[in-house]
């Protein structure tokens, strides 16, 4: 899966928010991928069509952007590019609920990545998040986790489109078949922007592995929670969060197909 | 001070520029609250109202943004939320002076936070500012202590909110009691966003010590300027201003209460 | 040139890209500059009256922003200020196209700081880029140095601007005398926007050196690729492109003229 990142270079366009942005950039080159960013509604369809892939985030997002986010999510259904929706803070707003649900209506998006609040404010068409992390009650721990995949594989069937919920145990799941992965640090929560960084790595491998969303999707949430661990490996007692989020960055650089094939952590249900 | 931050995990609302947002989001995660960035009017009342606490930062703005700030403030007051304002390069252009007025007008800011050459605009309503940083004629010195105190008192009178007044010794100041602060590093001077950073810092500090927001922001001013010596500390000598930046951020996230209290230089006037 | 820079200091008004904007800003402060961002179109004609040079980069360009930069542009101009055109991703839709041959049509650039492939792109007032990087196609090779250095004069001949072409040999040009250069890295193009902090370095270089334009371009891209060398050395395995980002504005902080002297490797065409 990562290989064929690193092998077909995928030009993904992105639609993002402008606090992580930089990040998403970074990733993007250090997996192997090449963002471009641009969101202004003169040039989105021209811009989606020379890129491989779409990532559409909704963080920051305004009615400028908005607009630019459906022409492109259609242009891409168009064109038959693999896309991803992150709605980042759905159900803080009626703003971002109602965009993320526009989006789902009217774009096919090929993965959803989210966390749980997220999600479920989606599957119930309302609801609301406490800004843009998961609320405590809805951790997903080994004793919820038959609930939460059952919940993520309902709400895959609805969209047609393979979840990747993370959390504490991440679920990546199409209606069948579920990846519970184990990788990943508590402390990646302390960076502001990995969920958006993991989106916007999601839209390479799949792009870069078109006939497989489900495995590359797993794939990409498996290769950052391995690099989350690895880079909290190298922190010494001085490090924090800024230096944690170029460690991060710098592991998914270096990692290669067969570490990540040997560190992943899952099971299936 | 410090640890009513990590114990409550303010949420923090911040309509801010885009060219430091990613380490205001991060220094906010490291001191123990948690971000959320939304500018546009149509969200910005309801996100304020899930939030804690506001931040407003001048720097970038727009037209569009202009009207979610004064939204975003008027809300803050209503729900009796703390509320910070930097305004960046107030003096710099006539928007910016304005707009800065305006929002001192229009909403009871609980902190503003800036450097003198920006205060000295606000506090006469006009005046002129070479780009964003203090002109060196305003540089605070032990000379001219007694005088930049006198004006923060005043200028804290006059906006009835506490006046958090940096550069070279920083002035933390209602209109009775001044913290005249010493920690910091000149260096810090050479990385972009120092100020807004301590802005958003300052805004988690005083949501999290709703009774005391003159110590509040004394402690986050103090928190600030040692976290860069701490960081300057640390630097080797290829390190510059980027690693300085980052070890900073680092330096946030893993201090402690009582290395505050114990690394806190300052005196009262 | 650099010791030009560090001794005037000079202010530069940014108008760029959200994506890299943090790193341009660090970049400018680590060169010596000051720098400030500001697009709105009520404030930029006085924020660039008030800056010493101009910075425009149309990299996720907005209509918004797109007259903003079209009226800083006539106010550089109409004060004799020196401003750089950074043609992010021309050619990869009509209205980035469009954007870079209407500024090139209204306002006079002292220097054009791109690839080869936006280069051409503006030459012939149409044709197209893949993404915001160089096509393979246009790969600048020993080979092929002599026909670009003939194109590069002939379009600063044209533009009347000094051309700064990047890519694996560097061309810096007026329709005189070319500088090729050999400093740089190929990892480099593994981090977002060092094309962007090149531009915005440049026009530090340019500002500080007003009588010797080409000079000081070929003394900024010499700089550059010297501290991405420099950086590059300094790496760890366990670095990767985030790293990597950081020392190359540590190594632009730590830079002396001295150093730049001795390490610039170019031949004069």
């Amino acid at each position: 899966m990562l290989d064929n990142v690193r092998i077909s270079a995928p030009l993904i366009h992105n639609i993002t928010n402008y606090v992580t942005v930089n990040d998403c950039a970074n990733i993007l080159l250090a997996c192997g991928g090449s963002p471009i960013m641009a969101d202004d509604v003169d040039e989105v369809e021209e811009i989606t069509a020379v890129c491989g892939g779409l990532n559409i985030n909704i963080g920051t997002l305004s009615r400028r952007t908005v607009s630019a986010m459906l022409r492109a999510g259609k242009k891409a259904n168009e064109l038959g590019h693999p896309s991803v929706l992150d709605p980042v803070g759905a159900g803080a707003s009626v703003l971002r609920t109602n965009t993320a649900l526009k989006l789902l209506e009217k774009v096919k998006f090929t993965v959803i990545r989210g966390n749980i609040s997220e999600m479920k404010v989606l599957a119930l068409g309302r609801g609301s998040t406490k800004g843009v992390d998961a609320d405590a009650a809805d951790a997903v721990t080994p004793e919820f986790l038959d609930q939460a995949v059952a919940f993520a594989k309902d709400f895959s069937r609805r969209t047609a489109a393979v979840v990747a919920m993370t959390g504490a145990i991440d679920i990546v799941t199409d209606s069948e078949k579920a990846f519970c992965i184990y990788n990943g640090h508590p402390d990646m929560s302390k960076i502001t922007g990995t969920g958006c960084q993991l989106s916007a790595m999601t839209a390479a491998y799949v792009t870069a592995n078109p006939n497989a969303p489900l495995e590359a999707a797993a794939a990409a949430v498996c290769a950052m929670g391995l690099c989350g661990e690895k880079a909290r490996a190298r922190m010494t007692g001085l490090d924090g969060n800024a230096s944690y989020r170029n460690y991060i960055i710098d592991a998914v650089c270096n990692l290669t197909g067969e570490e990540l094939e040997r560190g992943a952590r899952y099971e299936v249900r």
